[in-house]
């Protein structure tokens, strides 16, 4: 059930790069965090316990495969995977490319900058490329 | 191979609550997140697709596992996940347990605090019933 006054039950603007019947995965576009992408179970539901393990082991697939074709087409320093939910309750998953000269690095986003930080451009291809990357692969799931 | 100069391939003191072959699950004791655990995986990977599909599995069992043991024992608001590693660039994942209340709520532990906030006793058998817990539940695995 959609549950009122969720964004993600009631979205107004979306960047969806690619989804199935279960999940969307999203460009974050405002934010200068390039590449950030964010993965979102269509069922409300708060904690990723409340999946069943098939659930979950579909929503990590489409994870990892947005991390994989993250690193591929950005080669960042590192990838950040959060799930948090406290002010939007309902799953999703943030996959976060990291580069040391960005605003944060190497503490969390969420933490106060260290400087203005370098923010690269994303591919002009970029939500293509993505999309044929998760196709690719999750042909099979 | 276990990288010099990386905490978590060199430990110094942990407090180790439950583990198998391949990770451990930690007790973070020096935090004000009430129940604050950390799965670490043995060996040393950079990032969550760095493992295979059935070590991927693994560590997520792991994990939900003790999502699972949190909830039950300390009925928190809401559980974060995160697997960041930008400055132990060591995989782990962070399962904090979060309450209305906390010093950050509704923010990441990371971020500015908003109130000294509460902070809650953990029950006194608290590692004894997360290994329990996590007996119980990873048997089969």
């Amino acid at each position: 059930m959609p549950e009122a006054g969720c964004v993600f039950c009631n979205p107004t603007a979306e960047s969806i790069l690619w989804s199935d019947a279960r999940c969307r995965v999203l460009h974050v576009t405002d934010t200068k965090f390039t590449g950030f992408c964010r993965v979102v179970w269509n069922a409300h539901v708060t904690e990723f316990t409340d999946l069943d393990d098939a659930a979950r082991a579909h929503v990590m697939s489409v994870v990892c495969a947005v991390e994989k074709a993250l690193r591929r087409l950005l080669a960042p320093d590192k990838i950040n995977l959060a799930s948090l939910g406290n002010q939007v309750p309902h799953l999703h998953w943030h996959v976060i490319p990291r580069f040391r000269d960005d605003s944060h690095f190497p503490d969390a986003i969420w933490a106060a900058p260290h400087r203005a930080g370098a923010v690269r451009s994303a591919p002009r291809d970029f939500a293509q490329r993505v999309k044929e990357a998760l196709d690719t692969a999750l042909r099979s799931r």
